[in-house]
């Protein structure tokens, strides 16, 4: 969307009510007087040709007939005539449209058709389209209500952008219970036009709002999603609930690439790259957006608590050590002013136990030290309501304490005696949490994202490598209408991307087979060729470190025979014979095309570590030297390459820059759909690590190849 | 405690406030006036020498002179005076006394040693002693407040027992704003006398307790733990939160079983032996327990989720599928009955999607079919607050058509216009939750116990062994003062217990090795033998295959060589010379004695499974050869075991019998604090398993050995 547009459709000076209604409860009625309600302050117009005023405002039949310069039109006429409704609104000026109108493409392919003609129509007009199948929206810093559901919240530093509209609704009847405020508040329904990408651009670069909260079931255009999400993360937090992921995720289980990278981890990989936050849950989405939207960020892990009762303190240090953050140790020198301000029954130590019978004074005593302790990162206040507790003097006092350059979290455990204060710590912008474990995970997502923030520039490392060589196969294979790539011509495309292949050749005879091997020099593999055989060694199409003639001259008979036996309808094309390489530790290196993100590289150890532990990472290419590592240290089974039980180490790097080659290459080749390279050997630093088997599978037709 | 000390405990005719005091804010106040305010029927004896009255009653100075026959004794006088107030009340008659008084071990040596001589004191008179330390107890169908902390909360039908006050007192709270009932509210505080076992035993008998939910910090005697929390989850659920259980977690680091199994793993063992609900942190304790104390169990795990609004209802599948329950499958003749009630662009699958703008009506039809649908076990109903969803009477009507066959829970979304419906969901008894996922690991908790339930009847093996055998080499280590057990006397004690062993001997010489290699037969193993090496490979303290006796030869004056150069300080008592065993699969059993809960046994494959993917299940003996088959089942790996990767399937039984015969072991002597059998090789169904190394650690004096 033009940024014109966004102008119009967020701040609009007039706005147009199509389908406005005088029978309240209907969409069109209640429109009109949230507008009202919500104390718009520009001019409402409602249109609807059968009716003179609507509470109170004169109706018009004809926008353009009652010249009236409209900026924006909220659309509540029947599915049948938004088309229509929107020409009328754009002859007037609208440069923007929300359609609330369902009964589109949710509802079928008829809808699917409607929906086409309204796009067309606004496509032509040059009016940017909300919806259809939407609420409609809100800008409270605008008081501008424009939705259907609920009374305007207070002005807020939280936007919210969601594709499910009733979730909407739930959210800010949530916050009105809870007074918390809102920015803008965006339900772009089916997302004909305008879609999540075009709102994370626009609010990216919105001064009101300090932090972006979406709630999203799928993504449109995953590289433009990629790209403005990253400026968005890089310029405020931006936290995404992202929900139906996980039948794709529960398919994790064969051994290739491509069954192994459901959706979910495409998100997650994709979410990571780009400095998004990810919500677990509903909860976890607020409980973010609050901190964010109300505290600084953490420079570090460790978090100091205090507390004036033992349970929740240890459930606390629980949490913090379970999620991977840091008890602030603390000083001597700390804990003893501490103590200066504490009766001897208290522990200093971390958690700051201030004992149940604290008055706020002394919980001020400790929060003043550690605030300003530099060994903290982080501070973490529990109260239970005792009888000395005073829970909103504690609040009041916390808040006019605080510099600010630390976030502060709290849980104030209770109900009755606590809800004031609750309510006090929410206006003073001191984010409150139900549980102590909810305090520390929204801690965690804090570090999380100013870690990435942090993070170097990323250099993609390219390599020399030899395209014209890869071009050859590729355009073989698709002249052939052979969408499998084996073995064989997969390692010749490696090669020509400077990977490490062993000597060998394809031999269709048991003479052929042994002249090769005299060639190359014992001792041999033998491994079958056929477009139809994948898993080789379950067929007997494998067989290793033959070392003389008459060893690969049976050995070849003998697979034939075997795999003739079991697989009868496969094709083959013979044996690659290939020289016997050195022994390494096997790892297994893929790459899978996400439809929505594109190429996403995996890593895992070779055998069992992929196929029964399922211990493998995921990353989007194109990707860096320290990304690469880092897909390496991501794994449980790390250790193992690093040298744990007596094993020597290997060279780590020689696996980065395979990554990366392999990143390269699938960035080169949109048609390249899957690679596996299993396994791929690697063995200590200096010791060469070579490609032992691979295969690929590229598309045969279809948009976007490389000519 | 004996019963009839519990009832006047629970329930007291006469409750004698020792410590009495006429100022507002005085615990010697509250603790009167809470006893007035909550409607207490009985008599209510203040008791202090220095005042007429307290409240409005008359106050006595010596409970025994005034001839007045006590009960129950609140005791709030300062910490040295509670074991006299203590023998006042006893000498009038009371049969229990709760100190709420502060002051005692919880401060260190002295106050220790004061609640030691309390201790003595109710010993003496037979009076049951709760605390010291503690807000007091509560019986609501008793109209009793016995704290000084808060009002008498509603009836209900939950009970629970605390080890902190301070978190009762925000139980109460919560409770309070929520209008969440209780039956009794026990904080026990120090247990000098009565503990969390106690209060299981005496709530597993309590009519008026439905539910136990607990908070603990440390459970005082393992085994009567055990005993009691089976009996007591045998009759009704016991939801129990357990913190501070993280430090030894992350200390399972390392390749012993000892350090693996942390507490965090006794205590997980001890709940899931005994049917105990474990809470994951505050909010999942009531979460459980309001469901529990609610609804019937449901009979498996297929959930259905009727929804007015689809997001929700993608949250809710995403939880039931990651949390491992099921989506119930809806036939097509329930689809179509659904669809029968429902506009044509509902969603008759599961979620059922009433769609937004779905009226009470809608959701009724859909839940009437569903209830009585066999395929569905339990029932989950989300709504976001639509123009026509009104809550309120959705609410009521659930309730009312509810026929409780079935648990039903539900996620009513919002805040302002939802929580009126909330409360009155509440006190319709139907549980409601913040997030889908809430209410799913609801429902996973109660399938969990109704699981456990139907557990079979557990009945463990006992194997005829050699006891004899084994208590020679107990004795002669005792008598050494040697704790650890070696290879050799270690596999002496496995055979005793029948585990299969290979031949071999300890050989001091060269010599005597070649001549015992020739009595066994080659090829041999060499294994060096001293105490202080239990990680014999990492000192080149292990040669296989040694076909010749120049191969024993050489190999042992080499290993006697490197091992004194690699470790000086170790006694070498010479090397085990051990027949080469079969090939097979390497699994580690193991069993390390928790100082709670006695021995626990742990299982894992060999090698990396174990020390890098931490791969263990554990289980408290003694063990069933179902609950033996299910340890193999619960490790990641175990498709392994089953064959996976083309590898031939291993005698499961077989590792399941040697599980069951160590924990007899563990079992039958208590002295044995350790024992580590790896690796233990196993291979297919037939071909004999057997120990290829083993140690054990014998604690040398202390109590209950066996003699």
């Amino acid at each position: 969307m033009e940024p014109q547009n966004l102008k119009e459709l967020f701040e609009p000076q007039t706005i147009a009510v199509i389908g406005a209604s005088r029978s309240p409860g209907k969409v069109g009625h209640e429109l009109v007087a949230n507008l009202i309600n919500g104390g718009f302050a520009g001019r409402i117009v409602p249109v609807n040709p059968s009716a003179t005023e609507v509470l109170g405002l004169p109706c018009v039949a004809d926008l353009a007939k009652a010249k009236i310069k409209v900026d924006l039109a909220l659309v509540a006429v029947p599915t049948a005539r938004v088309a229509d409704a929107i020409r009328g609104a754009a002859r007037a000026g609208a440069k923007a449209a929300v359609v609330v109108t369902a009964g589109f493409k949710e509802v079928g392919e008829a809808g699917a058709v409607l929906e086409q003609e309204v796009l067309k129509v606004c496509q032509e007009y040059g009016v940017g389209l909300m919806g259809p199948n939407c609420i409609g929206l809100i800008n409270t810093h605008h008081r501008m209500n424009a939705t259907f559901a609920s009374s305007l919240p207070r002005p807020g530093s939280i936007s919210v952008i969601s594709q499910s509209g009733a979730l909407c609704v739930a959210i800010l009847d949530w916050a009105a219970a809870r007074g918390i405020g809102f920015a803008k508040v965006v339900s772009f329904g089916n997302k004909a036009d305008l879609d999540e990408t075009d709102f994370l651009q626009a609010l990216a670069d919105d001064d009101a709002t300090k932090v972006i909260a979406g709630y999203l079931e799928s993504i449109t255009d995953g590289d433009a999603f990629l790209r403005e999400a990253e400026r968005a993360a890089d310029k405020k937090p931006v936290v995404i609930l992202k929900v139906g992921t996980t039948k794709a995720g529960a398919k994790a289980a064969s051994s290739h690439t491509g069954s192994l990278a459901g959706a979910d981890m495409a998100y997650g990989a994709a979410f990571r790259r780009t400095g998004v936050i990810r919500a677990e849950g509903f909860e976890a989405l607020f409980d973010y957006s609050l901190a964010f939207a109300t505290q600084p960020l953490p420079t570090g892990r460790r978090v100091a608590v205090i507390t004036n009762a033992g349970g929740p303190g240890i459930m606390a240090a629980d949490a913090i050590e379970s999620m991977d953050m840091v008890m602030a140790p603390l000083s001597e020198a700390t804990r003893a002013k501490l103590a200066e301000g504490l009766p001897a029954t208290a522990a200093t130590g971390n958690p700051v136990d201030v004992i149940g019978d604290a008055d706020p004074e002394r919980y001020f005593h400790a929060f003043e030290i550690l605030q300003d302790d530099p060994e903290v990162d982080a501070l973490m206040i529990l109260a239970t309501p005792q009888n000395m507790t005073q829970p909103l003097a504690l609040a009041e006092g916390l808040a006019a304490r605080h510099h600010g350059k630390k976030p502060l979290v709290t849980a104030f455990l209770g109900g009755r005696d606590m809800q004031d204060a609750i309510a006090r710590l929410t206006d003073l912008g001191i984010p409150n949490y139900d549980s102590p474990s909810r305090a520390v995970r929204t801690l965690r997502a804090m570090a999380e994202y100013a870690a990435w923030r942090e993070r170097p520039v990323r250099v993609v490392t390219r390599f020399p490598v030899n395209r014209r060589r890869v071009e050859r196969v590729l355009t073989w294979h698709r002249r052939m209408g052979i969408g499998q790539v084996g073995e064989v011509e997969a390692k010749e495309i490696l090669r020509a991307y400077d990977f490490r292949v062993l000597p060998g050749s394809l031999a269709t005879t048991a003479d052929q087979a042994v002249e090769t091997a005299a060639r190359i020099g014992y001792p041999v593999v033998l491994k079958i060729s056929s477009p139809e055989i994948i898993h080789k060694s379950d067929f007997g199409g494998v067989r290793v470190n033959l070392s003389t003639p008459e060893q690969v001259r049976d050995a070849f008979d003998l697979m034939m025979l075997r795999v003739r036996r079991r697989a009868p309808e496969a094709r083959i094309r013979g044996a690659f014979v290939e020289q016997m390489g050195p022994r390494g530790r096997e790892v297994i290196l893929g790459m899978t095309r996400d439809p929505q993100f594109g190429p996403m590289l995996m890593f895992g150890l070779g055998g069992i570590f992929v196929e029964v532990m399922k211990d493998v990472t995921f990353h989007l290419a194109p990707i860096t030297s320290q990304e690469a590592l880092q897909m390496l240290k991501s794994t449980r089974s790390y250790a193992l390459l690093e040298g744990a039980r007596g094993q020597a180490p290997v060279d780590l790097d020689a696996v980065a820059e395979a990554l990366q080659r392999i990143s390269q290459l699938a960035t080169d080749y949109k048609e390249i759909q899957e690679l596996d390279i299993n396994p791929f050997i690697v063995g200590g630093l200096g010791s060469p690590a070579y490609v032992a088997d691979a295969r690929m599978s590229i598309r045969l037709h279809g948009e976007g190849d490389t000519p």
